[in-house]
């Protein structure tokens, strides 16, 4: 099958590798109908080791069941499923409790282990935990939105929990990607009334409003923290969802926050400290956060978008099919592009 | 009047200085029954650069008040009070969200600006808002432990509630001072199952098992993390509380939370940058805490202290006049003394 294949920083490539196959007898094997990119993808995009086998890419997929082990038993042939960026049980203390990117049996897709969905096909692991089968007679118009299931509209949701927004309150978004405009849906789905965007992509600005952002800050450092201040009697906001993952990105999120406000991360950390320890605590701050657990928020989120009250799939601005996904990459990695879609 | 003075590291005497008096009218001047040395004080104790005025210390007291300024109105001559560790106007966005310690035109005691109460009397600004009235008729006997509703009650609660406590889950706590085991007394208080204490000194081992600590971890770094995996069933605690501050501490305390658990610090960070961060994220960890709104928690935690339900005035373990303080200092900087008591 083809498949994409990333060897180093930059050298992303299509290739035919082994075809997907059940290897547990709690796999399932699922033929891609849709994937994407994702902003995480470009971290080992811009710094990735040169690798002699390579990674088969990808964590966000929908497809349809194709072949299922014998210990599966929630899943059939023909099923449409989305497939989280995690795989988990389903059944663990920690699936239980609703945090299934801590699976005591689980892990990611799209290393070196477990190859990824940006691919024809993609075996599942625990694919009765992991994966989520649709209703059926799905419009093709909703797949971009349903496909946001498998992480970012999850992960926007996920900050905005952490950042426990709460109806009448304040948000301010750090980030304006993908994860970031979703968390602007999620902010106001939550009932939130006042929702900063931060960021400068005219493009990306103008659809954080039409998702609901009611304030732009586009300046930067000292100068976005004193205008977010500004917008917000001079105390910060109640709840800020830190989108990007960066030193500087996570300093603004925690200068921003209002005394006893919440920061709510979903920004993969790049570095091993977290800067600001002490106005953090002198403000009673929280900080919270970390991998989403999308698979448990699909039961939510599902019938926002089934009935059309969100639109997280307006996030996708390019769709290609395999042979486009290196400069898919090439187009996220220089911001030309906000998140590709990918029609195997 | 005799008051405490720190002069640099390790240089506190007794002095006299001008009476404590009133300056706006918003303030009471108070008698000091009872004050006490704090673990927070020894940060100076350690690394306070020389000063030519000195600095009047203390931030924990019970006293009677002695005078009130014309615009005060919920107290009189003869109340006697807790002074909190932070004074605040009770009426402010803050306070009325019961985070004293960010009032917007509060402080806190014992620094260059405000006098402290290691001293026979001390001023109290904005004293409708900051001061706690006792009921009448309090046994002396009562005196230690209300005096802990200054600070190390109300932030061992505090360190509990950012830890997020709840009945029949497990906890640790990080730091054997009076902060901490006031935390195991908050831990107990609000249903924990599992409390387990993590510090080596005998006398405080022993005192944090009869407040109900059920787990008693000596060991440090790796081992200490291994050991408290082991009672917690490999997954580690749902809540840590963190009353160190230290880099070590923090560590700890994050690599001892379980996925999706809470650390509530609230000892006061000595470094700019928190540890761990990636661990954190990954682990979906949330960290929380901060200065304690003591001043918010007296209503809550009095009732249990004057019905004999919780005893946390059993941290103080000597009790000396103003002559003995500079000696209290440097018992507890050297961990001979828990806690020491100032019967001025």
């Amino acid at each position: 099958m083809r498949a994409t294949v990333m060897y180093a920083a930059g050298d992303v490539r299509i290739e035919n590798v082994p075809d997907a196959r059940l290897i547990e007898p709690t796999d399932a094997l699922v033929r891609v109908t849709r994937a994407c990119i994702c902003g995480s993808d470009l971290w080992p995009y811009k710094a990735m080791e040169q690798s002699e086998a390579g990674v088969i890419m990808g964590h966000e997929a929908i497809g349809v069941v194709e072949e299922v082990g014998k210990d599966v038993h929630n899943l059939k042939r023909g099923d449409l499923v989305v497939m989280p960026f995690a795989w988990s049980d389903g059944t663990c203390v920690f699936c239980h409790e609703g945090l299934n990117t801590a699976c005591v049996h689980g892990g990611f897709f799209g290393n070196a282990e477990i190859a990824g969905a940006q691919a024809e096909a993609v075996r599942v692991p625990l694919a009765d935990g992991t994966l989520f089968v649709l209703p059926g007679g799905k419009d093709d118009a909703l797949l971009p939105s349903l496909l946001t299931l498998s992480d970012v509209m999850g992960t926007g949701h996920h900050a905005a929990v952490a950042a426990r927004v709460h109806p009448e309150k304040s948000v301010a978004v750090v980030g304006d990607g993908a994860v970031g405009l979703c968390g602007v849906i999620a902010a106001r789905r939550l009932g939130a009334e006042q929702v900063i965007i931060m960021g400068r992509h005219p493009d990306r600005i103008a659809l954080a409003k039409e998702f609901g952002a009611t304030d732009v800050v586009s300046e930067r450092g000292e100068e976005a923290i004193e205008r977010v201040r500004e917008l917000t009697n001079g105390f910060g906001v109640h709840s800020v969802l830190e989108c990007v993952g960066t030193e500087q990105s996570m300093l603004t999120a925690i200068s921003i926050a209002r005394p006893g406000g919440a920061v709510g991360r979903v920004g993969v950390p790049q570095d091993e400290a977290m800067p600001a320890s002490q106005p953090s605590f002198y403000n009673n701050i929280t900080v919270s956060g970390g991998p989403a657990p999308v698979r448990a928020y699909i039961d939510e989120l599902l019938p926002d978008i089934l009935e059309g009250r969100i639109e997280p799939g307006r996030v996708f601005d390019r769709i290609t099919n395999l042979d486009g996904v290196p400069e898919g990459y090439r187009a996220m990695n220089e911001r030309e592009a906000l998140k590709v879609m990918i029609k195997p």
